[in-house]
C-alpha cells in the first residue's frame, strides 16, 4: 500500500477536493450522509434568490430556465447512473420516488399468483415503509429476508417485486446488483434499487445491470445540499404509469388539459411544481461530476477504504471497536462501520476533535469515504484522532452521552 | 369609493408591502402565481448555504434545528388557516399531497355504495389528474361536473369523496366552501379542498369550515419563492393512514425502527427527508404575517378586485376586454380574469410596460391582487397601462405573439 501522501500526490480525482468549501479544522467523514457545499452552489443560489426570483419574479419560469430545470438536472445525473437522461427524473424525495416506482411496477400484479413484495430485513427504515405502503395498496405482502436468503427466496417464484438497496446503510455491504437483478428476473420477479449510498461514489450502470427501476438521493455523494431533490429512474422497456400524477408529468402541462396524458419516458414521473432553490443548488453541485467516470470514483472510494480498515486492523487492536463491514473491498460501499459498546459517545468524542462521522443506534461508528471529498490524508488522521479518543477514553464524559434528535 | 391614495394611506396592512422586494419598474400583479421576495429571505437562505451547510455540515440537522423545520413551519403557516398547527403538515408539493389525503380519505370506501370521486370541471388540471389516480389505486371513478351542479350531484348519495378548489385559478371564482362541506357531509361525502389560491389573501377557516382535508401552495400568497414546499391539513377527527409512509412521518425517525409507526396527527404526512433550502426561504417568508388577521387579508383583496372591476367597467368599454370573474365580491377571489380576444399579446405588451399579470389559455387576461403585496395606487396604474396598450392597440406587434414554454 503506498504511504497516504504518495495517494494522494497521484490521485486523479484530487483536483475534485478543490471544489469543495469545507472548514479547515474538520476532517469530513459524513459526505455519504450530508455531501459538503460544492463551490460555485452558494453563487447560483444566491443569483437564483436576488435575480431570478426577486427582479424577474414569474418571468423566470422562462427566461432563467426554470422550467428545464428537471430535465437538465435530470442530464447531469444521467452519466453517474450510466443511463439515458430521458429515463431520469430528478423530483420529489427519495421515499416519494420509491412509492412511484412500486406503485407504477406492481400495477395490475397478479396478486395470487404472485402476491409478495420483498425486501431485505434491515433495508433502510423508509424504504420498508413505502414498501409496506405499496404492498396495502396493491394487495400485497411485504416480506422481508436476511441478505443471504434473498436468492432463495426469489427461487420460490411468487414474489411480483423485489427492492433492495445496492449499499446497505449501515455496515456498507454492497449489493451485486447485476446479480440480483438476474436471479430476480429468472424468477420472474421484477427488481427496483435504492443507490442512495451509490450514486457519486460507486460505478453504476443501470442499464447494464438489467434493473426495471432505480431511486436515489442527491444529498450524500451528489452534494446536492440538505434534502435536495431524489430521483428515478425507470427501464426504457417499461410503459408504466405512475399513482400520483402531477401536471408537471404531463406531456403539455401549460396547455392546462382536463385530461391527464403521460410525458415521454420518465418525466412523467415528475408532479408537482419543481423546487427550482433546491434544483439550482443541485445543479451547480453536478457540475463537479463533469468529465468524471464512476469508476474513477469507485477505485478511490475503494482505496480510501481498504486504507481505513487496514490502519483500524493495525492500530487498534484491544481498543474496543471491530470492523463490521465486509472486509472484501467488492462487496464494500464507499463506508466503513465499526462496532463500540460506546458508539454514541466515540463519535461524539471524535465530532469535538473535528473528525465527523457519524452514529446509527444501537452499537455503530460510521465514517463515509466520499472519493471527490476524502483525501488519503484525511484517512490517516481520522485514524490517528480515533486512537486518540479510544485510549485516552476521551469520549468516556457525561458531556458526549447527551442524545441530540438526530444521532 | 375612495380615491386610491387616501385607500392607500389609511390601509392598515399598508406597512406590508414594505417588506417585499421588488424592481422599481414593476407593477406585480402575479402574487397569485409566484409571489415576490421577502426581505429577509435572501439572508436565511444565505445563512443556510453558508454557515449551516458550509459550515456547520451534517451537525446542522441538530445544531441549527433543521430536524424541526417541517413543524416550525406549519406553526407559522396553522393560523393562515386558523387551524392547530399540530394538524398541518408542510412538505412535497400541493400534488403529492392531494395524493395522499385523497388516498388516506378513500382508504377502505365502499366503492359498492360509493362508486365516485367527484370533482369540479374546469378545476386546476393537477387536480384532475391526481384525482383520476387516487381513483385508478381506488377502484373509483372520478366524475366532474360543472360548479353549479355540484350540490345536486352530492345528493345523489354515491359520492365518497369530493374535491374542489375553493378559488379557481381561471375566472377567480371562489366556492362557499363551508356551504359545499355541510352539503357533502349531508350526503355522506368526505370533501378536500384545495385552497392553492387563498392561503395568505383570503379569511380561511378549516376548523370552522369542517371539511375533512384541505392542501395548497407556497409559493403563491405565502411568498415561499418558486416550487416551495406544499402543505397539507387534516381534520383532527380523521386518524387516517397515508399512502406514502415515509420515515419523516414515523414516530420516532432516528430510532431507524423496520416497522412503520405513524407520527402523531398531520406530521405522519411527512415523508422524505425535507428540502432544507426551500423550507428555510418559506420560514422566513412566512414572518411577513405575524399577527396578520386574515379576515384583514380578504378586506383588502376585495377592495382591491372592487376597484380594478370599477376602473375596468369604466374605462375599458369599447376596448375590447370583459370581466369574466364574478362580480359579486363574495363570489371571488384576490384576482379578476378579463377576456380579450388576444389575450397572450395584450399581456406580453403589459409586462412590456412593467405590468405583470399572466395570461390563461385561451382568451384570459388574469391580474392577482396579493392584499400584502399590492397597493391601490398599483391597481390604477394597471388600468392606465392597459387602457394604453387596448387604445394604441401596442399589443398588435409581433414581438408580443411570441409564445415561450410557460405562459
Amino acid at each position: 500500500v503506498l504511504d497516504a501522501a504518495t495517494a494522494d500526490a497521484t490521485d486523479p480525482l484530487a483536483h475534485l477536493r478543490d471544489r469543495f468549501v469545507l472548514p479547515d479544522d474538520v476532517t469530513y467523514l459524513d459526505g455519504n450522509s450530508l455531501g459538503p457545499l460544492v463551490s460555485g452552489v452558494a453563487d447560483a443560489v444566491h443569483r437564483a434568490v436576488h435575480d431570478e426570483w426577486g427582479t424577474g419574479l414569474i418571468r423566470s419560469w422562462n427566461d432563467a430556465g426554470w422550467v428545464d430545470l428537471p430535465a437538465r438536472v435530470a442530464a447531469r445525473l444521467a452519466p453517474l447512473l450510466g443511463a439515458d437522461p430521458a429515463d431520469v427524473a430528478v423530483t420529489d424525495s427519495t421515499s416519494a420516488n420509491l412509492f412511484k416506482v412500486l406503485g407504477a411496477l406492481t400495477a395490475g400484479a397478479d396478486t395470487t399468483a404472485r402476491p409478495v413484495l420483498l425486501s431485505e430485513q434491515g433495508n433502510f427504515p423508509t424504504d420498508l415503509y413505502v414498501a409496506a405502503g405499496v404492498a396495502d395498496l396493491r394487495g400485497l405482502a411485504l416480506e422481508t429476508v436476511p441478505r443471504d436468503a434473498l436468492a432463495d427466496r426469489l427461487a420460490a417464484g411468487d414474489v411480483a417485486v423485489l427492492t433492495v438497496t445496492e449499499v446497505d446503510y449501515r455496515s456498507g455491504h454492497r449489493h451485486d446488483v447485476a446479480a440480483l437483478a438476474e436471479a430476480a428476473h429468472a424468477a420472474g420477479t421484477r427488481i427496483v434499487v435504492d443507490l442512495a449510498h451509490s450514486t457519486g461514489a460507486l460505478a453504476v450502470d443501470l442499464p447494464a445491470w438489467d434493473v426495471d427501476a432505480a431511486v436515489g438521493c442527491t444529498y450524500k455523494y451528489c452534494n446536492g445540499g440538505p434534502g435536495s431533490p431524489g430521483y428515478l429512474w425507470v427501464h426504457p422497456r417499461h410503459d408504466v404509469r405512475t399513482p400520483l400524477q402531477g401536471w408537471f408529468g404531463h406531456e403539455a402541462p401549460f396547455d392546462f388539459s382536463p385530461e391527464y396524458a403521460p410525458a415521454p419516458a420518465a418525466a412523467r414521473f415528475l408532479d408537482g411544481t419543481p423546487p427550482v432553490l433546491s434544483m439550482t443548488a443541485l445543479e451547480a453541485a453536478l457540475r463537479l461530476f463533469e468529465g468524471v467516470d464512476t469508476t474513477s470514483l469507485d477505485a478511490k472510494a475503494r482505496a480510501l477504504t481498504e486504507r481505513f480498515v487496514a490502519l483500524v486492523d493495525e492500530r487498534c487492536d484491544g481498543l474496543g471497536v471491530e470492523v463490521v463491514s465486509p472486509r472484501d473491498p467488492a462487496a464494500r460501499g464507499a463506508q466503513v462501520a465499526l462496532r463500540h459498546d460506546d458508539a454514541f459517545a466515540v463519535m461524539s468524542a471524535l465530532i469535538a476533535r473535528g473528525v465527523i462521522g457519524d452514529h446509527r443506534p444501537p452499537d455503530l461508528l460510521r465514517f463515509g469515504f466520499a472519493p471527490a471529498v476524502v483525501r488519503h490524508a484525511d484517512v490517516e488522521h481520522a485514524v490517528d484522532v480515533l486512537v486518540d479518543v479510544l485510549t485516552s477514553r476521551a469520549w468516556d464524559d457525561p458531556a458526549h452521552r447527551r442524545r441530540p434528535t438526530v444521532t
